[in-house]
């Protein structure tokens, strides 16, 4: 695969960033960004004038491509329309100076807009002969929650009886895409006529949709909207403009914004490589977890493998790394003496294997994503390696080739002390919290990078707080997945709890046999009983059953689809612990209801220890 | 006046806290409520069996009220509502553990929800007689969202025409007030058929009724809800009952427990005193804003209230606090030697001057709201005082009472040194940065104890994200206003502007000739020309008007009331500035839209004084 980082223009909308103007500047330019649209409120806030606002941007190689917005241009008050003119020729004023030739206009959502289409047309061609008095264009756009004019349809409509040279058309995903609306007709639109492109995803929300674009629009590739599809149909039609970012977010605003405009610029590297059919559709399997624990925790960590059928296969040369293996599951255990904390645990690595290593790390630069630093000593593997947004290092590798073998560094082990397998044959999924500031981000390196699919977005409770979940899945064979559980409000001060929590959920065939012949010590969290009355009479599953599952602290969920069987050991170290599941038909998702009654047990369990 | 706290046995349903059901249950204890709704899913992930949450509840002193929710009881399906009876049962077994002998049942949202009301009365009175067998009671309840049943007038027919005993109401002011229901055929419901009444409040929210259910739900006074209307129509209608929270909050889930029941227990000790019409209706006028420095900052503080025309008039006699006069407005400047950092400042109290300040003190007390500890030295004054969830220490003094008046204290200084007087006469508003998870608190603080009113809630975006706005008004003629301030989302690490901003707003009647006359060392922030620029074209100003308020640094607002023009400091010290106001006309609330202008400019300030 090869990406084509540079076939279109890319330009963000400072309003995406937080900060002062400058500090949008300059974020915007170190991404690399070709430019950006200037939100007037940027500007009026600013202590920099309009020329210096130019200077400032051609210093940084940034071009000026829109000012925007100019709300309620039309007016049934034909007074009204004539102060709207006088308006729009001082902002003209204010784009000499900044040396920009076009603006957005909006679609009328005051009380005043206009509705007769013609009439629309003549103040819209009114106001292009105004702007080209000046040098200037219109880019006309229709918000979702315009007075008259709410969808593309209409104001391409507006747009085409106004016919005037200097008053196009601006398309917003949002706005359309928001609205579900059909793009069949925009093959109609003349390429020249369609001014501008603004681009940005959204999660569904059932919500106000002013209010849904205010807060929680997204960078391409993290929402649902099939940005793809949309801008395909857009160049289709023959636009060759920029493609630009306008992203409205309220966490985009509190971030850094130097790591958002990277995000940002990522999220179109992303959509190019869609339009390109190029984002990697290779297979992979995961050839290891890595966990890393402190001196403290090593046994605690080795005994919890150890119990749970795992068994040393390999160690490492020269670091302090052990393989862990069952079937077709690699657990490395790397001791750290480092850490932030004496009890640090954390999912520290993902190594993935695949015919193509450096295809995919080629892939990950493309998209901005930085390559990990690496300390190789002569004759070790030199491994590529990238930083997942959620601080987890992904390695590509491949058992084929010998150089890029994770196992070239390490001394097999006899496969003696193989013993106990518990018939854990895969993992189902590993789950991290991603950094509130970078969650969306996450989703995009999953999806962009390792070419992942979203299988389950959902919330549910815990005790101290709301959680977010996003799944995401690896296609077929490997159907690897990745949840991303954070909080869905930034934690305050009362957090008893874990507050970033890891886990890996190992897949067996036979959850009740493999639960039934671990060792008595096997540190399996103790799910209390009221979940299983509970259960019972949720489900009106036979006494039988749920004995069985009781006395094995088997959680239990059914689907339409399927059911899902698991459990849970005890929290190893800081943050980390792991689920042994089995999958029935075809269950799709988690069984977020549990989720709840495991954390309380996990408090409970902490709780208790710390009475010892 | 005199609160009757004890008039209701007072509930909460342990969804409103935060933690596990232990947590809950001593929290609720803690704050002084008579019992609990059990919220299934608490006792489902609890380690607790229910006869041991029983035993608990029984030495906390806290009775079970309620077990809920039972969902989707009524099924289209005949054989669906045999399986709904029999999982009804499971839960009477429960109930019975538990000792609770009533259970929500609320009306089914699903797909086979029976919309014949014949055959909907005629499953409840079937559960009924279930019920009946067991010594239990079913509360039926309207889900806003229900999909047969939705409002109250249905839930109702359908109780009515069950006729059955063991079957009556649930009525849930959200479910109600949400859907805009009116409550005049409440008259006719037999008293003794409200089974229950559930109380939230909730703030507007143009949304999902299902997400602004599941998400926003506040405690009665913290939100738009008329709550006291509510509640006397219920209790007019013959209901005895406990009066019982039931509040989904995002930040509530997050929020320590205790204090969220404290909060909690306030806002229903505040409704009973809404419903005696016993709430604060005195006039008050502040006496004094207290303003607390480190010496690092007192010369920049005095300079400050020097330049805008403040001059010493008291200084006390054996603290360092200087009072600085000018017309009725009185700041106390503080040296205090313990801060955190060298540099904070900070609104340390206000004095509230009432004919009745021991009054306002019980008030307070009643509502549970701490009393501030003081350290009163032999002869002076002894001020009650109680501490604002937002930081800030409320005193109740009287200047017509000797022994409560807070000039007692000082010597009063000749009025010699009042030279430059600016023409400020009154403290329109003070605005504080209320903690994150005590933002609601605050509101239903300033409203039940100090009998404030809420005059205007918004959003605004700040440079470093979006912020929430909530403007409280004491009744004519004081008027005075305390906005609340503060992040919509808590701030994550890319924060550099100031976190906790407070400010005092003064009151003038002439801001040209205020700011005209001040000194030229006046610390007065500079507002940017395309601020300016801006205001012309938008509002079709004179030249000759823009000049002249563009020259004084005056930002400018109109709306179909009136105008607002004002002009602010620079940041005294961590967080505190001024602002001088004049309104004309009768402009209501603030201009939210120059705030990003404001923040912009003192971020600039800020960034200029570091560079020397």
């Amino acid at each position: 695969m090869t990406l084509t980082p540079n076939r279109h223009v890319k330009t963000i909308a400072t309003v995406c960033l937080s900060g002062t103007l400058d500090d949008k500047l300059v974020a915007a330019a170190h991404a690399g960004f070709d430019g950006i649209e200037l939100f007037e409120p940027d500007l009026v806030a600013s202590t920099s004038s309009p020329a210096e606002v130019r200077k400032r941007c051609e210093e940084l190689g940034l071009d000026i491509v829109l000012y925007q917005p100019f709300r309620d241009l039309d007016s049934t008050d034909r007074e009204q329309f004539e102060r709207n003119l006088i308006r729009l020729d001082r902002k003209f004023d204010v784009m000499a100076e900044l040396g920009v030739d076009l603006i957005l206009v909006c679609s009328n959502a005051s009380g005043d807009a206009v509705a007769d289409i013609d009439e629309l047309a003549a103040q819209l061609r009114a106001a292009g002969e105004l702007a080209e008095r000046r040098g200037m264009r219109i880019a006309y756009e229709a918000l979702a929650w315009g007075r008259t004019v709410d969808l593309w349809q209409q104001s391409w409509e507006a747009v085409r009886r106004a016919d005037h040279p200097a008053v196009g058309l601006c398309l917003d995903s949002f706005h359309i895409l928001s609205r579900s609306s059909t793009m069949s007709e925009l093959a109609d639109v003349p390429g020249d006529k369609i001014f501008f492109l603004q681009l940005a995803d959204a999660p569904h929300k059932d919500m106000d949709v002013l209010q849904w674009s205010r807060h929680y629009r997204l960078f391409p590739g993290e929402g649902a909207f099939d940005l793809v599809a949309f801008t395909a149909a857009v160049l289709d039609a023959g636009y060759r403009g920029p493609l630009s970012l306008e992203v409205f977010n309220d966490v985009f605003r509190q971030s850094s914004p130097v790591r958002t405009a990277i995000d940002a610029v990522r999220s179109l590297g992303a959509l190019e490589a869609g339009l390109d059919h190029a984002l990697p559709r290779q297979r992979f399997d995961v050839a290891f977890v890595e966990l890393s624990v402190t001196p403290t925790n090593l046994t605690t960590a080795e005994h919890a493998l150890s119990a749970l059928g795992f068994a040393p296969s390999a160690t490492h040369r020269t670091k302090k790394v052990t393989a862990w293996t069952q079937h077709d599951v690699t657990i490395l255990v790397t001791v750290v003496t480092d850490a932030a904390e004496d009890d640090s645990t954390a999912i520290a690595a993902i190594g993935f294997d695949t015919e193509d290593p450096t295809g995919f790390a080629a892939t990950a630069e493309g998209l901005n994503v930085a390559a990990l630093p690496r300390v190789v000593r002569p004759g070790e593997a030199d491994l590529p390696a990238v930083a997942a947004p959620d601080g987890v290092s992904v390695f590509f590798v491949s058992a084929e080739r010998a150089e890029l073998d994770w196992r070239r560094d390490f001394d097999v082990e006899s496969p003696a002390g193989v013993a106990a397998d518990a018939g854990l044959t895969a993992i189902d999924h590993v789950s991290v919290t991603a950094p509130f500031d970078r969650y969306d981000e996450s989703v995009l390196f999953y999806r962009s990078v390792l070419g992942m699919r979203t299988e389950e977005v959902a919330e549910y409770p815990g005790p101290y707080g709301l959680v977010r979940s996003h799944l995401l899945r690896a296609p077929q064979p490997s159907g690897f997945g990745v949840a991303l559980d954070g909080p869905l409000l930034r934690r305050g001060k009362w957090t008893p709890g874990v507050q970033t929590p890891q886990h890996i959920a190992f897949l067996t065939d036979d959850i009740v046999a493999a639960l039934g012949a671990l060792p008595a010590d096997a540190p399996i969290l103790r799910i209390p009983d009221n979940y299983y009355v509970d259960l019972q009479a949720r489900l009106d599953l036979t006494d039988e059953f749920v004995d069985r599952i009781r006395r094995l602290n088997i959680l239990y969920d059914r689907s339409a689809d399927g059911e899902y069987l698991h459990a849970y050991t005890a929290v190893i170290g800081s943050q980390v612990y792991f689920e042994i599941v089995e999958r029935r038909g075809d269950y799709r998702g988690r069984p977020l209801a549990d989720a709840p009654v495991r954390m309380a047990a996990h408090v409970a369990a902490r709780r208790a220890k710390a009475h010892f």
